[in-house]
């Protein structure tokens, strides 16, 4: 049976316990590792992960589109947040005049030393909140469901 | 041991992968669910989580610094999503002259009929992005492992 939005399948007490503990905690999450660098390092959480996503690239570079889509940003939001990190010397824009698919960002080496100045503070923070109160059978729980949502929404990775 | 900032306890294969499933799936996953209520409703995630939370308390009222905490939003951005809603005509702001701690937002009538009618969309997109991709198994790993995140994060619900 296919869910409609006139015929909705409400929730039961099972499904609302796991969404609504994982909906909240997730956010919770994402605000304390966020503090944590704000307070140490004055880096958002949101431009770690984009230091970190295009550290991993050949050449530091990712074209914008691409970049928006996997740190799950509208196109409009990430340029004015690439334009923040411009400014701060952590990335720079670099238009491809024989690409019509257009720019990329591409990490700087001042961005590069910011994320392994920050990348402990970070990696501790995903231990202590997360990582490290997981059992080994909910490591696996966890990585195999969220492979599941990301082999549905269409992600390549993994 | 430990962790801290001088000496990272770096994450293992098992863990980065339960890891990066986990941020990139459950990215992708808001970014899913606020298309889905916008395309079809013009209404973002973040406000949806607003009306869901007003609507469950007492008399539709929340104060505005716990319910920053609720949405893991700042006190300065929900003080300007909560301005938007309000000249929607979705919440309303009430100033409690006998409460120093100031500030309470509530739901109107409109958000409520604006909540009934966006909820079917809500709910099938999370059935058909997270609920409806779990084993039993996965729904009590799900609820026991983020249960575990929010009592060390100190939060009340559950």
């Amino acid at each position: 049976m296919t869910a409609t939005a006139e015929d909705p399948r409400w929730l039961d007490d099972g499904e609302m316990r796991a969404w609504r503990a994982y909906v909240i905690a997730s956010e919770l999450l994402r605000k304390q590792l966020n503090r944590e660098l704000q307070d140490r390092h004055g880096l958002a959480l949101a431009d770690y992960e984009v230091l970190v996503r295009l550290s991993e690239q050949d050449g530091g570079q990712m074209r914008m589109a691409q970049l928006a889509g996997e740190v799950a940003s509208s196109k409009s939001r990430l340029s004015h947040q690439i334009g923040r990190m411009e400014t701060a010397g952590l990335v720079r824009r670099v238009e491809c005049g024989d690409d019509a698919r257009g720019v990329f960002a591409e990490i700087t080496e001042a961005g590069r030393a910011r994320l392994r100045e920050t990348a402990p503070t970070h990696v501790a923070g995903v231990r202590a909140h997360l990582v490290d109160l997981l059992t080994a059978g909910d490591q696996t729980a966890l990585a195999e469901i969220f492979e599941r949502v990301l082999d549905h929404l269409g992600h390549p990775e993994h």
